[in-house]
């Protein structure tokens, strides 16, 4: 994938403006929402056990955050999974804050069970967590080492099917011996919230209009990669940092996309 | 209804500094309560139906928005309207995504048979959503054609005698006959979240303190039109439009709104 | 205290990077994330009663804010402030709208009788109204008057051992005869929403450092007043404003610090 085939994906997403139904935390919502928005999507927040399956079924893609989980969200966003895997939509689950709680790994298990994602993004250990809980649902007693974020992801993706993404200063992409890597970004995102969930929510969209779900993550993480990038040269903190990168995925071209994005793919 | 009339209703707020209740969605909960502060009003948020009669008690008007539902979150809804309906406060309704799924449009009609509010706004289709659950409530077999936001909206304010806004490129103002149309704002307001929640909330400011709520809705849509074309101005993209548009709506000379409303008003 | 004791207790937070627990409301949480975030904190933000036990586990302090309650809220601070006093882990409780409705000063005096807070902040009306349900479960019959939110911080002190921090133009701090005073900030910071809660935060991010309790008080509100100040001077609304403030919590110099700060302490 070359700078210009990562680009088309980010351009349908502003032609076809897809509907991106979150289930997320609290915190982020408001980012997310905006992002979505300046992406060129559009995003809907619903968590209603009696109307999320309605919501599923009109949206392009459903976005799932545990990152402030409570059992209420927990039956929706089960029941959101399901089905739209019965309906044949893409799904993006982000594990926030997994193997912090037993409550939340437990949770975690649970919505693997129901239906695998389509993508999975994290940071490292959340991914390594995540693997802990999917093998222990699934079963599986894998020997592989898993010492790495890299080769749980791989695990992961071998479970689960799932496309995996591993966010950090390098962003990982996983699927079978698909490795695919982001070299953008900027370590000012760090200390803005809700950027590896704004992220998520980005895949969302690319989902909602590419069907190869490896190169949907890619073209998400190389948009928010390259928009933070931009964004931070600009910020003189955190607070101008998140100003910015919303103003630059409203207004990157395809000349600054193509001049700045790092990344390299092996198969 | 002039500038300087139109104006001073905005400056009421600045003084009067009415106590807005807000039962509104998680996405923008953050940005009405700072567009409230900064044109002067000061918000609450409440939702526990423990306290919700309460704090409608000393409040001047209340807020309520449909945007992230759950059942709790109606129950309370529906006390804090007719609580306000029997203390004669001022309520304003956002049917936010009325018409997406069964469970909005059920939600809406119980609101709407609960209490009618003095003021709805929505965007286009989330009247026509709203006065088709509004028909069926209220049993009224309209034969009036409703293919267009503004019959919907008349019907709507026919049915229960609420004042209608439909907000979009232009805004309505609609009660009876008399039709107002606000030609301000600017096309990158849709590409941040919850700028009609705000527009909603700001509503309730005037309403706090005008007790036309034809007049009180024209000046809270012009504000917000005004404030939201001279940020746009200043802005690079959405992130930045979010920013002036709080910093305008605190430093609005009168000035500055008469040399940039446009509004006309038929009867 | 002088400022270099002060500004020592910020680096530390910077170099530890504490993790801190955050119970608390809708509309802020986006903002106090990004305060501790830009302050060089780690927040977390947990609310079920199924995980709240065992992130106040892993966590250096607790912040609990009761800004847009429920019952399911309460019953996980409830939980999480006797996890917190049985592991000796330090508790900062923001009483937003104390004295605002019956069911808020009910919740307030469970959680006070739960477990008391190692420093409880608000503005002067908080401060009172969460005297009096101290006194009223305490079933301490004082006699000094509580007139004014000074007094009524010194009878809420001696009740239940607290540090109590008022905030206002000028922030008192409160423990025994010792009253600290900082003399920082704008009047604009109080037309940014959220503002005293992002002050609470910070007292839990230096509480999550440094034992003295009052200390760390002094700290967290000579860092909002200084940044307050020094982000008002480059602000053009209350929009700018939440900018520079997250931009300046992030890059305060030891230099900036000591030339803004201004406190008293009387023993």
């Amino acid at each position: 994938m070359d700078a210009s085939s990562l680009f088309s994906i980010i351009e349908q997403v502003r032609t076809a403006s897809p509907l991106v139904h979150n289930i997320t935390n609290y915190v982020v919502m408001n980012n997310t929402a905006n992002a979505l928005l300046a992406a060129g999507a559009s995003p809907v927040m619903a968590h209603a056990e009696e109307e999320v399956a309605d919501m599923v079924g009109i949206a392009s893609s459903l976005v799932i955050n545990i990152g402030t989980l409570s059992p209420h969200w927990v039956r929706s966003m089960e029941l959101a999974m399901t089905t739209a895997k019965n309906l044949g939509k893409p799904v993006v689950l982000d594990p926030v804050g997994a193997g912090a709680t037993p409550y939340r790994n437990e949770v975690l298990a649970q919505l693997l069970a129901a239906a695998a994602p389509t993508v999975i993004r994290g940071n490292g250990s959340e991914i390594g967590a995540t693997q802990n809980q999917a093998q222990k649902t699934k079963g599986v007693d894998s020997t592989a080492a898993s010492h790495t974020a890299i080769s749980a992801a791989q695990s992961l993706n071998q479970l689960l099917g799932s496309v995996v993404c591993i966010s950090g200063e390098v962003d990982y992409v996983i699927q079978g011996d698909r490795v695919g890597e982001i070299h953008n970004g900027s370590a000012m995102m760090a200390k803005v919230t809700g950027m590896g969930c704004t992220a998520t929510s980005l895949i969302g969209a690319c989902l909602g209009v590419h069907e190869d779900a490896f190169e949907a993550t890619m073209a998400a993480m190389s948009l928010i990669g390259v928009a933070g990038e931009l964004a931070a040269k600009k910020a003189a903190g955190p607070g101008s940092l998140q100003l910015h990168l919303l103003d630059t995925l409203y207004t990157l071209s395809k000349e600054e996309f193509t001049a700045t994005v790092r990344t390299t793919i092996q198969a």
